[in-house]
């Protein structure tokens, strides 16, 4: 089993050399004095934590799982006490403001947290993540006496939340949810419905737990435009906010599945159970899309740290394995065999890893900034500047992210050789964990179709111009620098590409709109490998810098720069692929009949 | 749970249609007479054991897995009893040679039938699936008398067998193991040692296990020329016969591992247990090797059973279940929703599992043919032939159909949604069976290596030669049909550029032999799109011919070539990734210090 190391020298660089934090903080008033220091011990105390309480219960938490009996489910030995202590350090109030009882830092911050936690115990971390939703809910929709019942409660961390959406027949498609909502003589409302793949929907972590649901009233328009948001807490709340009674909402099971065995993924089923409209009738939707976007950078975390659990892995194994010699004559001639770290295929499994977790670091850091001014500025311009960045740059995170962790997490098992297979090794497990990423949130198929869509066409590029462009300019910026030719040509090539397949699409789109479904997965990927591409040229550019000057940390830099070719030259190219694929269009997808795919 | 539903149409039209199997068995003089009639009744009887008493038991025995008690091994319901209607019916002894107490038939009828328990119930399959490899280390290199004690009883079922190879630091590294094996002065020898990942190494199937075991003889060279084999079998064999006294050998214990769960993967200690050499001193691996093509062909069935199962298993699902509207507007009205199968992101990964399955198959019977010559041949000439194009192709069919197999299975969880990553539904578990089979029998890298090194530039490109001569033939014998062109063109040219970047990696490998290592894996990809795309030409020259004439199959033979189609639309392109990325060489691998691979 692999012992969490926190990357707390690459989150340094990100954070101060690469995306300078401290100007970015010091320029949105809410978070002005949130200065390196400040930033650094949040970083260094969260390590600690995640390093010696969440990484050694991982394993352990995977192989146990939950347990359900008769509704009531108890989460993997040593789960409780982990969720007390970070309680008690005071993590779940972080990032809320100050005016909502909490510590007003900024979600940013809370993103580094998270991704050390994630990386350190995916299943564990899903507990406080889940009341992410659910405090933003309230926070944002509730009435002041909602506020009042239920959000100290979910900010302290003593309670928990969750997000009730998914129904057996219904995931992606949140149109045609029959969960319904029929209102009481007392203003409150009487649920209904079974919802499924509730994470943390039930444990033994808190006192209590908020569900916030999906559901339809009476006679509500049909489709997205007839769902409502209702507050359906497991037991009522008391007039002075004490635990009440217990509420009609029982677990009804825990699903058997592929990982994230520690965390609970419940059935919950509302029998008239109690509950509070929050925000307008039917705009119910509306309401949860403000803060999708900070919900799927929290799913890209994920990919991240599939990135980053797997490479650290797989070095650890990579170094002390020996099996054959080197082609070119053995290198370590006292042992009877080369550690695998000398042959050129593990190499490049690893240094996928290393490419895809910094890569992936830079650009959920660099996403969080713009969701940190979309939160707290005052000025429309540049939070309308922000949203359209974070909108365009969301699902590629999301999607681009989580599949690429996937890749990386199948490289550690392979690195492993046949112990990869083996569950004691913990490569395996991360396979399993991160597989759901790619699924939850929106599959990488719907954030293909949100981008390319939603996003991109529907703006007729507007977006994706905003985003090019800040591209173009950094290529030009560098222009004069001859060490960067190397990463600044393709960069430049890949950008102007971007907006060639982008009007290639567009065009045939307009004769046919199945084609945006035909190119979108292929776009995607392209966009992902573009945007990490331009992120690692800014890491080299910086790296640059540092190590034209005095630094005592050569290695460090330079291996940046190695990272980034690596990167440049065995990643890059898989660009081709996808812009071939695009252009071949969509009649090779639909000309099959639905009776010819099987005889 | 998906029920499996052997693919009779698709494995006759492989046999009858494009690889003629009726003239390659006569053309056999050890295999005339195997007509059609035979064949389909063996598929026939076999899809049915298969559909009725093996993929009835597969989630089963993946939910309740093996069960270890102090040395004792117990298989998940319903395998003992499966196991004895195996062998009551005989497929023990179907491929394995009259004079040896076999039925006689061909090794490749065998493949067929492996395919089809291979895709209902992998696990259970390798019980008997294990044995093959002890059969024929016996049969091949074992004296008259150890023929006598051990074959019969293997042939029938009654016993199984094990290939004892693995040790806890020695995989795919064999030159390092360390188990040794002492003379007794009654010409027996006494094997102690551990070994490891022992599939089949315990159970509760059959009354003896025959462990062939690689160890070293006192004094033996170094490295893979010091590996002796021998017979361990669990309990002693008496002179008649029957079963004697228990040997030192144990089951020490069983692996908790991602999948196969219904298989279980032994460590086996054996403390001076009683062994008998086969084979010379010191030749063991060139025994082994001796059919190690054949034992690495049964491990790209399982890529291909991934691919098949996967397939089915999301067909159905995309059919029935719905959500969302086609972006071309409504498709079925009187429903809430469209089903799924009207997207074209869902469309792209059932017809990648499609072409990986039926592509897949197509290989894998067109190899077991090179198989089957080897193994009956009397002239010499065409044995030669047929074991270098067996050779070629062995590890691209390996390593090619196990990681297209592992894609394929992730698609059927990703067509699940949610509901992919949960037990019930069986696509999980798929993918979890099937990430073994890049693992075992030699990694996928080491497949590249054994493709790129040893077979291809080992001999000056002459293996590769033999192949694309093949292919160039079979473009120029259909270059009149305009029909064909849309195939023929880009199967040339990539036929073309095979050897080209052969040459380039060869020249870049005369500098530094480490250029083999950097190019291979992405040199094994490339190998099996045109390998596979070759097929599909042919498949699809076939299906033209077909539709040419009087046929009642129309919708079947179409959907061949509309396969083809996406084969060469979306699949091939994957080619130009690899291409490229071989071309950026080696020094992108090897700049990274170790020391500068984490901080």
């Amino acid at each position: 089993m692999p012992q969490y190391k926190a990357p707390i020298r690459d989150i340094q660089f990100v954070m101060h050399e690469l995306l300078n934090f401290e100007a970015h903080y010091d320029a949105l008033p809410a978070y002005a004095g949130t200065n390196r220091e400040l930033i650094d011990g949040v970083v260094e105390a969260a390590a600690d934590f995640c390093e010696n309480e969440l990484s050694p219960i991982n394993h352990s938490g995977d192989q146990e799982g939950c347990h359900f009996d008769n509704g009531v489910v108890t989460t993997p030995k040593g789960f409780k006490e982990a969720y007390k202590k970070y309680i008690d350090l005071g993590y779940p109030s972080m990032s809320v403001p100050v005016e909502h009882g909490g510590q007003g830092l900024p979600g940013s911050l809370g993103n580094a947290v998270s991704e050390m936690v994630g990386t350190a115990n995916w299943s564990w971390g899903m507990y406080p993540g889940l009341s992410h939703g659910a405090v933003r809910t309230v926070e944002h929709h509730g009435s002041p006496e909602q506020k009042e019942l239920y959000l100290s409660k979910l900010v302290s961390g003593e309670w928990t939340g969750t997000m009730c959406l998914t129904e057996s027949h219904a995931g992606s498609d949140l149109g045609i949810i029959r969960t319904k909502a029929e209102p009481n003589a007392d203003g409150s409302y009487s649920i209904t419905g079974q919802k499924i793949f509730i994470s943390a929907g039930e444990h033994d972590l808190a006192d209590n737990i908020v569900h916030i649901v999906l559901a339809r009233l009476p006679g509500a328009p049909k489709g997205t435009k007839g769902i409502s948001l209702f507050i359906v807490p497991k037991f009522n709340v008391n007039a002075d906010g004490s635990v009440g009674t217990r509420n009609n909402v029982v677990c009804g099971s825990i699903e058997h599945k592929m990982g994230i065995h520690g965390n609970a993924t419940c059935v919950i089923v509302f029998e008239e159970a109690k509950g509070f409209l929050i925000g307008p009738e039917n705009k119910g939707l509306n309401c949860m899309f403000t803060f999708m976007n900070t919900a799927r950078i929290g799913t890209a975390v994920q990919g991240l740290a599939a990135s980053e659990g797997a490479f650290q892995g797989a070095l650890t194994y990579a170094k002390d394995r020996l099996a054959m010699r080197s082609l070119s004559g053995p290198k370590a001639l006292d042992k009877e065999a080369d550690p695998i770290i000398v042959h050129p295929a593990v190499r490049n499994m690893l240094l996928t890893q290393k490419a895809f977790a910094e890569g992936g670091r830079a650009l959920v850091y660099f996403l969080s900034q713009f969701a940190d001014v979309v939160e707290v500025t005052e000025d429309a311009e540049q939070r309308k500047a922000a949203d359209d960045m974070l909108s365009l740059l969301t699902p590629i995170a999301k999607a681009f992210l989580t599949e690429t962790g996937s890749e990386s997490a199948k490289h550690g098992v392979q690195v492993y050789g046949g112990h990869g297979f083996i569950a004691e090794w913990g490569m395996e497990q991360i396979v399993r964990d991160t597989r759901i990423s790619c699924l939850y949130e929106g599959t990488t198929e719907i954030q293909a179709l949100d981008l390319l869509g939603r996003k991109v066409l529907s703006t007729q590029g507007a977006m994706l111009r905003n985003f090019t462009k800040i591209i173009h300019k950094f290529c030009e910026a560098n222009a004069g620098n001859p060490a960067m030719a190397e990463f600044l040509q393709p960069l430049a090539e890949l950008n102007k590409e971007w907006g060639d397949i982008t009007t290639r699409i567009g065009m045939k789109a307009m004769q046919n709109p199945e084609e945006v479904g035909a190119a979108a997965v292929d776009y995607l990927y392209f966009s992902g490998y573009v945007t990490l591409a331009y992120l690692w040229a800014r890491m080299v550019s910086v790296s640059l810098e540092k190590l034209a000057g005095d630094t005592t940390e050569r290695a460090f830099y330079e291996a940046k720069v190695k990272t980034a070719q690596f990167y440049f030259k065995k990643l890059l190219p898989r660009t081709r692929s996808h812009v071939a694929t695009i252009d071949t269009g969509l009649e090779p997808l639909m000309a099959m009949d639905v009776d010819q795919f099987a005889f």
